[in-house]
């Protein structure tokens, strides 16, 4: 199974691929999709649907992996975030993708074993479990491998409720 | 010049398109486009994308005006609101086509002449200005008509600025 994150953002959009065979987990890809912040939202935006739309074509992965945005401080930061995000939501599912949302708490638990780690402990969980040399840059690209991989950790509870009739 | 407004969202996604020669206003459409409930957001989201998209080509409009998104008492409508603003935006933009952005209080005191007017007195006020009989149904589509109506009340204020160089 080929699992594509997606840390959703305007500015930097963490993309992260992690192919599992069987209880093995390999990354495959990982980088960060940028606009250019002189350029109007709308025209951002258009470019990261276009970057998306080629990626997904280019990677064709079995289920899409967005983070879920919730509300932060920062009220237009997280307006954008949540406008990146629906771009991605609707890509893969009009491509007939399964897509899957996590919150960064659930991504940060199932990694890193702790709902409130900080991104360095997230960074390093991810570098471990996929036998990387170092902590994956950018961290946005990090981020998205989390995201790919709390969905794989997630996959055996998710079975074993469907299994018993019960929706994840 | 055809302007068309949109006053996104994930249920109903109001539109309303406003012609203008010279001084004289009409309305040309104005409606809603639905997404089913029942369906997961990812689903939801790529059908109003495809709507969009289909509205935009057949409608052609010279300029698009979205209601800017801020945030609201309920985090999780503000949230979807964004995502479907975000899929209005960068359809537009994908185009070619001029994008705007208006808070709904901007609209409010364009049409109405009062930021804080209330959902009726917009409503009014956009029957008033485009001659029709009653104010137009459903709501969302009457405040997509506002919108374009706030962009048409604002062109001449723009030009000015723009003819000094000053970007509105």
């Amino acid at each position: 199974m080929f699992v594509l994150g997606i840390d959703p953002g305007v500015s930097r959009c963490g993309y992260g691929g992690v192919r599992s065979q069987g209880r093995q987990w390999q990354a495959v890809c990982a980088g960060v999709l940028e606009s250019d912040p002189g350029l109007a939202l709308p025209v951002r935006l258009a470019g990261l649907r276009r970057d998306l739309a080629e990626l997904f074509e280019a990677l064709r992965p079995d289920v899409v992996v967005v983070e879920r945005v919730l509300f932060q401080v920062n009220a237009t930061t997280a307006m954008a975030t949540g406008q990146a995000s629906g771009l991605a939501l609707a890509e893969a599912a009009a491509r007939g993708c399964p897509v899957v949302e996590y919150s960064a708490n659930e991504v940060k638990l199932a990694v890193a074993g702790d709902g409130a780690a900080g991104k360095r402990a997230v960074q390093r969980a991810v570098a471990d479990q996929l036998r990387l040399p170092a902590p994956p840059r950018p961290p946005d690209a990090a981020d998205a491998l989390a995201l790919a991989l709390c969905h794989l950790a997630s996959l055996p509870l998710r079975r074993a409720l469907a299994a018993q009739g019960v929706a994840p």
